[in-house]
């Protein structure tokens, strides 16, 4: 009953209500941060009463966990170029859009900052990522298919080396990070990967297989 | 007068008291997290009185800060093995081993985590990382020196390709995070690096310099 298909009846109030709220909660989170995040202010930036918040969450903690985990899990385009160097391109993209912007900064900064503290956003952020992650990997195994990378590349390992360098510089190093980036990050994990060093079998690479 | 050469005198005392709150602090940190940290626990470890903390540091942020940013200086030894295999090895490892132990995991969660939302702790974050790497580039410059990597690989980018699926475990993934990861991390960046994706021109491969 979380969604509702008609916009009429309970149900499609209940879930203009939960979109609602969510976008005053990311809106909250752009304009003042996790720190100053009040269930009240999202319930005034949403047209709400408080009450009708805290019917659905009971803090301001799990508000932010839901609405972050909706906020990531929405508009991940899985794209099929045919050829992997653009595949790989349009994913890094869709990575540094992601945490750049207003809304991205906002994410960004409450997911691995403000309320990294919170378990329940640290296991959303393993969550989302290993999500992303399986729904990437027929990328990869398509350009294994064409012939366009070695047949026993493994597609997780792939697609950590495209996201490394990326969250990198959004948690660590605070470089610049914009089209430039993602393209650097493509063509390092495709120069690794056809030079065969992110074949599955090539994690071990001093062990032997026993 | 910060360090001091000789035991006995004022400055030797001085610095004798910095390093036990430093090691309290960072004791305190393992033991409790960065939530209890509180300068009363710290004196109390350290054997001495809490005005002697306050003395030396306004509060808990600062200490903590001083205390990261000493620990985080310390023991960065720069491999020269006469390989760039076995040298980048040396240095991987030693990013391992400095996030993984007790005292590596709680000096990551308060940097990452706990006092990420600090902005001196954010600054020691880059300053450390951008030091580390200045320190580093020697291993690329002389790689470069012998033959064994293209004219132009840009250290820089290099050292951050190794660091990056490193820090995407201890930061995003959380998956385990050893000595297979630092090999899978040399692997990557010198099948990278040696096929030129790590070149100072190639940041810009799609752009005209202009």
């Amino acid at each position: 009953m979380q969604s509702g298909q008609s916009s009429a009846g309970p149900v499609g109030r209940g879930a203009k209500v939960r979109a609602a709220v969510h976008a005053a909660t990311l809106a909250e989170l752009v304009d003042k941060g996790y720190a100053a995040l009040t269930v009240e202010n999202v319930a005034q930036r949403a047209g709400v009463h408080k009450t009708t918040v805290y019917r659905r969450w009971k803090d301001r903690e799990s508000l932010l966990v839901d609405a972050l985990a909706e906020h990531m899990a929405m508009d991940i385009p899985v794209p099929d170029t045919g050829a992997i160097e653009t595949d790989l391109g349009a994913l890094a993209r869709s990575l540094v859009q992601a945490f750049t912007g207003a809304t991205g900064q906002a994410v960004l900064a409450a997911m691995f900052t403000g309320a990294a503290h919170l378990p329940e956003i640290a296991a959303a952020r393993r969550h989302v990522f290993e999500d992303r992650l399986v729904r990437a990997e027929p990328v990869v195994t398509r350009a294994v298919e064409r012939g366009e990378l070695p047949a026993d590349t493994d597609p997780a390992e792939l697609l950590k080396t495209l996201a490394a360098p990326i969250y990198l510089r959004l948690l660590v190093t605070a470089d610049p990070v914009d089209e430039t980036t993602a393209d650097l990050a493509v063509h390092v994990t495709l120069a690794a990967a056809r030079a065969g060093a992110l074949r599955a079998a090539s994690r071990l690479p001093e062990q032997t297989t026993s």
